[in-house]
């Protein structure tokens, strides 16, 4: 999943962004469409729930390798369903994209971008059958549907679809052209997917458009939304001590007692990680790691206060489950902080003896698993390069550095005509959004807005969703208690969506 | 297990220890039961074969808390069977240990230390079910008897008893007396044995005797055997870095991307870990850990000396997989080393995401799971507070020193009458032991060699076996190719030391 989600539901945002504004009439509105496009909608519900339901019946995992085949030729059938006169797979290294055009005779073209695959699950873990799409009452919600991809990102997506649905239903063309790509390995963070994107033809068609989103469950349960302007970057690797390349320690685990004689991989991992911040931790002291740093703009800033403003600093340690945060620092420079700052982080330290209790072994390797955040102008490349010459430098060449992922920091102006389309659409919607200049969390949203193509890129959609990665994944479909919208009304915020693009001034 | 059985399967010995003396006739040969006992060994193999297999059909396991007072009872009637007049469970705040007196009218009167656990298994690792004690053909051994405990330790104690059933059958009196303590907790480092062993009763009787030695298969495949004059110590533990402890960092795992703003357990231990050590890892550096660490001797080095004369160093390093010891020392330097030398080992790392791949957490914990090495005059209780003081004072007072096991260094003059008579034994059976002033490994030997009781106390015992801890533990019991003793010379060789230390002078 894109990090987005993740952090939406960690950092959480005040009812206040919920506010209406006085919205002038919306081109949909005055399209004359949207009575048409309602009724169409609402007669779509049960087709649009069961497609959703089939899409959800076909799990496709990458790291599994399970149906990937066959989710990318559904993934095509459903666009061409839904009315894309092209679409077809893309070859990769790996598991195969897909790329789809609409064209609907307009002037403008809308970039978009799906992901196919889903997160593993284990169903034993779930209180309905993962792969079903079961309607349950959630306390606090209302209906909502229950499956591996409900929110991430089958859901958002398949709500997408629906109002493509509706619109031929209704008898209406598109207000914009569609140039889609879609990736089956969102999941083990899109290793190919820039070789989709740069493929000359895909190129040439994306370069055409105004910018490029994703379909997504953007509310909260209180139906706020955040607009994220861009997010950091990450670079996930393993940090990879042994005897072998170190050419000391054991070939093998052997008994402790042998550490009077024989050197340490474990010792060794221990001394070249701390290298690598600050005593506490909190500062990447990589050589030169800061260089491309760009400190936030005065805008940014301003973005960053309103937000820490409207949040409560207490809700929020309560959430995170956190007394202090890093240096006590007061909640603004934590909200400037989250931002700005790039991180090392450790996500696991695996080394010999793992289980209950102790075993007297020297273990012949040892393994951190981190990931890095990055931000503008940082990227990956200089990033994996800085660690490696960092250690080399104090003599740890041979402690290995295993990138197994990550993505490039991404940004898109706030006046590019994509944001704004969708701030006034929001507000069309009734719905005031917070501005995030920049999401802590990562997305693979550089491969757009970098060169070549350079475009705005982001996500849009009403909706509610939660458990990404996690059981009892869900989407909130028919709302009772809770202000974010059901299927139907994201249904609409995607139509609304599409003629404020076709209308916004350039 | 004692380490020492580890530590000899590592440090290979040549063969050349194994040439005989011209040794006067024994003790046993001259007191005129030699024909008698011999031959009562005969007829007892299948008998001894029997209670050793009935043994291990028995498995009893302290860290599952398995059959344990099953165990202790049946370590009890195979005591009485083996013609010890008393022997009685004593119960501790774990589980039960043993004590048992053979009072044979005898001037001089020999400690026997037992432990009647054996290590957990799992049966589908082994090639023949690990509780039936099946016998199997090993190649360049002869006959085996594998099965959970064969060697580590019920092998070698039930060939102990076997000698004191032959002993009766032939009509003798035992040439000493016996008093015997046993435990069920060997495996889970010994937590209640000074309990046991300084009870009144059992410290006033123990301390009558000469010292205390513990059945073991001492032979090497090749049949050489090495005498063990000491161990070092070892503290076992858990060091753990903790949000809860540190009043800082999250509750739970959280998503990664928060490292910007929450601190992290994960690098706070590998920080508070690398003041442990030097930057190679080779060198404790906890405050004072060196203060009262005792040199070697002129003694011990000559012993060290011509231990590393009578082995093979390029062997070595083949069998324990190292291109190179620790500082590149040379063979005398790395044998003194592993004698005279404290350490600190890293056994295990563990903190956040252990599996494959990646995962974008920040954990809220993280755990080194660590064993000290310790070596004569230091102890257990010095060194564990010596690293919290260590800690504390670097402001790592947070990170938890959980204890989890461990014993003092131990320590037993070459001169006493035990070793002695150890000695003179084997050159009886033609063998002369290599001397080792101090193991590597550790075993609870402090227990009886420290105050109150201040005895000598070390293993003794021909034989050979393997796996202990293993899958296909096994003792041989008819060797073919192997100049290792079978069960009934290794009998023997328990018959041999009695009279031994009866009649060596004091």
């Amino acid at each position: 999943m894109p990090d987005t989600a993740l952090d939406r539901r960690h950092l959480l945002k005040s009812a206040a962004a919920g506010a209406a504004l006085l919205a002038p009439s919306s081109a949909f509105a005055r399209s004359g469409d949207e009575t048409a496009v309602r009724d169409a909608i609402g007669r779509g519900h049960d087709a649009a729930l069961a497609r959703l339901r089939e899409w959800i019946a076909l799990p496709s995992i990458a790291a599994e390798d399970r149906d990937m085949d066959k989710g990318a030729d559904h993934m095509v059938a459903m666009l061409k369903d839904a009315g894309f006169q092209r679409a077809e797979k893309v070859p990769t290294r790996g598991h195969p994209g897909v790329f789809a055009t609409l064209d609907a005779g307009a002037k403008r073209t809308l970039g978009v971008y799906f992901m196919y695959d889903v997160k593993q699950f284990d169903p034993a873990e779930w209180s309905s059958p993962p792969l079903e799409g079961r309607m349950v009452d959630k306390p606090g919600l209302g209906r909502v549907l229950v499956g591996r991809g409900a929110t991430n990102q089958k859901g958002p997506q398949a709500t997408f679809l629906a109002a493509l649905h509706a619109m031929r239903a209704a008898g209406r063309k598109l207000p914009v052209n569609l140039v889609l790509v879609a990736e089956g390995e969102e999941e083990i963070a899109s290793p190919n997917f820039r070789d989709i994107v740069t493929r000359p033809e895909i190129a040439a068609r994306l370069s055409k458009t105004v910018g490029v989103f994703m379909p997504m469950n953007n509310q909260n349960a209180a139906g706020a939304v955040t607009i994220n302007l861009g997010a950091k970057g990450a670079l996930e690797l393993e940090l990879v001590a042994s005897s072998a390349a170190w050419g000391r320690g054991p070939a093998r685990d052997i008994h402790s007692s042998l550490k009077a004689i024989i050197d340490s991989p474990a010792w060794r991992l221990v001394q070249a990680l701390q290298t690598l911040v600050s005593p506490d931790g909190n500062t990447v002291t990589v050589d030169g790691w800061h260089e491309n740093v760009r400190p936030l703009s005065a805008r940014q800033k301003a973005l960053i206060a309103a937000d820490a403003r409207a949040t409560d600093e207490e809700a929020e340690k309560r959430a995170l489950g956190v007394a202090r945060w890093v240096d006590d620092l007061p909640w603004l420079a934590v909200n400037e902080r989250l931002a700005a700052a790039p991180t090392a982080n450790i996500q696991g330290l695996v080394a010999g003896y793992t289980g209950p209790g102790g075993k007297t072994i020297l273990p012949h390797r040892a393994v951190a698993k981190m990931d890095f955040r990055m931000v503008p102008d940082q990227t990956r490349a200089e990033c994996a390069a800085k660690l490696k010459a960092h250690l080399a430098k104090r003599g740890f060449g041979d402690v290995e550095v295993k990138v197994t992922g990550g993505y490039d920091p991404t940004e898109t102006a706030e006046d590019s005509m994509l944001i704004r389309g969708q701030v006034a659409t929001y507000q069309q919607l009734g719905i005031t959004p917070t501005m995030n200049p920049r999401l802590a969390g990562s997305w693979p949203g550089s491969v757009f807005t970098s060169a070549p193509l350079s475009l705005p890129a982001g996500h849009f959609g009403l909706g509610h969703g939660g458990g990404a990665h996690a059981p009892d994944e869900f989407m909130l479909i028919e709302p009772a208690s809770s202000k974010a919208a059901g299927l139907e009304e994201a249904t609409r915020s995607y139509v609304e969506f599409l003629y404020m693009i076709a209308a916004i001034k350039a």
